[in-house]
């Protein structure tokens, strides 16, 4: 893990070295806060771990990276408006801290800047601005269901899946495939090293929704049970709806109705739990996480010592309790 | 102008054949919505207009022609949830006919079509979306300019003309230039189409406001006097405001106080009377036409009668009555 966090510091310092404008403030002091609030960094360092895979110049995909981070930013900042969510990372969202329409064209300034760094990709520009355009709106698109599943009364499990790939998944694997183009890669590698995104991000996707239930929790952030209290439609809450049998379904809507948070989600989970939902999760996420690996296997054109730092950053991400 | 309307026509009829997909409906109804709203369609009909300045074979253009129409809606969608404007054009603003999530995000989403579309430009994709970027930047400073100035008490005229340059006329210089480059324009010629059409649109938002006061009644389709009565601060108010002496301003304060709309708009209009408002506002708006038309003049790569349906256009734009 030590390049990935060699990774992780450098995109950190590029952030921290970009100029953003400061006039007007009120439309780029948000941009500053949101993209100073940190987190993972993830996407713009599955980007140069993309471009690593096939070239060390991986330092050449470092706009693309920066593009990526810029992107995501611009979703957390509209999405939390849509969600009224009132805390981002350590601090308070956007539209809170400022206001909706300040949030909104902040969001609308950050989508730009994003395009911006496309710009400055050494070659493949033409594949990437398509790739990065179709992802983009599939993000859209999933995050319309993920809204309209809020109202729905029945979402299959298919659905939901497809929901979080569109609205999370897609992103890990464009991520990688335009550091794969910049690095050089052949096209049918840099279709696999999307594809292990995708999966990839299926599985995260799915162990974010685990973990609300069982993380250890100690070592978890987050409240447990989250989720459950606010009765939204997780991959668990979804599969065990899906297999309730025998008055088990009105149990669980029964207690779906309940006050007392902690007596909800202790009887939610012990529903979930005669219904082995952690192990139904446990073998998706596995199912994901194989489709992922098969595709890296897949990847011909480059020797497999090469690969060593995405089986990593891929197990760091499927073990992790937080 | 029967090439012009020519040019309308074709980029109706290349619109209404463009699939908007269908799924998820709260997505992309909106967008159809919006775009068969209807309008001048003069952005895209200036970037067919800018190729054809240059070269013959305009519909090279069309995509980026789409791309700045595309464009143009986002900025309507997400302007009118910023003003809670409850009209657009002939319909209901997208936010008050669906709700201001569904606003947010069809937005985002007409805002990638537009990028979507440069996927299509024939030649200089990378000069392009650099000049889209920076153009769609500067129009957010503007949007935010603007917001800003309803809460600021002393709006200096010199701001006020940066606000609409970046908000509106900048986006005319751009969908000219666009097509330019298309088109093949030296980079110097370029650069005085995007001056034409900055200066031209400077006028034409001088224009606007000088039609709200003073369009000949009947040919105007908007009530007269509607930005008197909304206080809104345009160059005509802003001029009168910096003109005002010895009691003026304190009378025009106070008739902007007044609550009978009739009243308040026939005693603001005399105020404008005394102090020569529809002059310094025709002056104004000829500087900029003026500096439009030497722009043109200094173009030499190409011959005079080829600039006629541009001169045509301009002419229209300045002497309309709506």
């Amino acid at each position: 893990m030590e390049f990935i966090k060699s990774l992780q510091q450098y995109v950190s310092e590029e952030i921290s070295k970009s100029d953003v404008p400061t006039a007007p403030s009120n439309l780029y002091d948000p941009i500053r806060y949101i993209m100073d609030l940190g987190g993972k960094r993830m996407r713009p360092v599955l980007t140069l771990l993309g471009h690593h895979l096939f070239d060390d110049n991986y330092k050449e995909s470092i706009s693309a990276a920066l593009s990526v981070e810029l992107f995501h930013n611009f979703t957390l900042v509209h999405d939390d408006i849509m969600d009224d969510a009132p805390k981002r990372r350590s601090g308070v969202s956007v539209h809170r801290k400022w206001n909706n329409n300040v949030a909104i064209l902040s969001g609308d300034a950050l989508l730009i800047m994003a395009y911006q760094k496309l710009q400055h990709v050494p070659r493949n520009v033409g594949k990437i601005l398509a790739l990065f355009n179709q992802t983009a709106l599939e993000i859209c698109e999933g995050q319309q269901r993920d809204i309209a599943f809020e109202e729905m009364a029945n979402v299959s499990i298919e659905d939901y899946k497809e929901m979080i790939r569109l609205k999370t998944a897609v992103l890990l694997g464009c991520s990688l495939k335009m550091g794969a183009l910049i690095g050089g890669a052949p096209d049918e590698d840099a279709d696999k090293i999307y594809t292990f995104g995708e999966h990839l991000g299926i599985a995260f996707q799915l162990r974010d929704d685990h973990l609300d239930v069982y993380a250890k929790g100690d070592e978890f952030g987050k409240q447990i049970g989250g989720d459950i209290q606010a009765n939204k439609k997780t991959f668990l809450l979804l599969s065990a709806l899906e297999r309730a049998k025998n008055g088990q379904k009105e149990a669980l809507l029964a207690t779906m109705e309940m006050d007392n948070p902690q007596e909800k989600i202790s009887q939610v989970t012990s529903i979930f739990d005669e219904l082995e939902i952690a192990s139904v999760s446990a073998k998706e996420m596995e199912y994901h996480y194989n489709l992922a690996y098969q595709a890296l296997d897949d990847i011909k054109s480059v020797p497999e010592e090469r690969k060593i730092h995405l089986r990593a950053l891929g197990e760091y991400l499927m073990n992790r309790e937080v």
